[in-house]
């Protein structure tokens, strides 16, 4: 949170907090994920990235719509986390000698990414039901769902291809 | 990786890399976890800040058993995920204007942490097991077994009494 901004005195001020951190998070991956679709050697991993840039556009739409059922304004702060996970990321992706040693590092790179999400979701909606906002829950649990068969389509695809094509 | 690092060109380079990424990040966690178990109201929550402090410890040392099992220098190189998700936390614990709402801020910030060494862990494994080190991966399942289990954990305590508080 940044100078002048609103104190976290409730469960509500840290649902909001919350929803603005994977706000901005969500919106700095669509960013991101296009240059690792267009790095990834393999195309399994491309198509998987492609594929999770249109899941997360709709992430953020998904967001979009929870702010306006709390009668919020929809806005992001700093993510420090996801600003660390995804420099991280860069900077280790510029390391790699190998295109293949790239893909695998580009996929634990997103895994990284993706149980940020995770973890994140599963507050909110934790935060959601205690709330009595169920409908916000369902929601949210739509993205959760979809982030963990990422991750989960990810881990196949490092050990049946990319981790052995790096070996 | 830093200026004058060695470049990533195999997936041994990559497995020593992530070793290095996550030595470095059990030590940010084992010089944080005391403050947050000394900040926590609740006592379950402080028991498992506390639990989990000395469990980091052990993965610590799990670490130096893997770094002397492959012949190399134990290290940490700096993990700007792990800074990024420590600085968030400490910034959302120190925004908190009310105990029980900090309580659920520290649960969700250390669930963030640990999410980050599951997806790191999980990748090690992985690499361990392609590269033929079955010997390294045994040992590094036991930490991830731990993680998973904290998270469990701090899941339970978040939904029957943390969140429920800070409601």
């Amino acid at each position: 949170m940044g100078l002048f901004s609103k104190p976290i005195k409730s469960l509500d001020d840290l649902f909001v907090h919350t929803l603005q951190d994977i706000y901005y998070a969500e919106q700095q991956i669509t960013k991101n994920l296009p240059t690792m679709a267009e790095k990834a050697t393999n195309s399994e991993l491309k198509g998987a990235f492609q594929q999770h840039l249109t899941e997360t556009q709709g992430h953020v739409k998904r967001l979009d719509q929870v702010f306006q059922m709390l009668g919020t304004e929809a806005k992001g702060v700093d993510c420090q986390a996801m600003d660390g996970i995804l420099a991280e990321a860069k900077e280790i992706i510029s390391d790699c000698g190998d295109k293949d040693v790239c893909d695998a590092a580009m996929l634990s790179a997103a895994q990284a990414v993706e149980h940020y999400e995770m973890t994140r979701y599963g507050s909110l909606i934790a935060y959601a039901r205690q709330l009595g906002r169920q409908d916000c829950a369902q929601v949210l649990e739509q993205t959760l769902a979809e982030e963990k068969a990422t991750d989960q389509k990810l881990t196949r695809i490092a050990e049946s291809r990319v981790n052995r094509q790096a070996a």
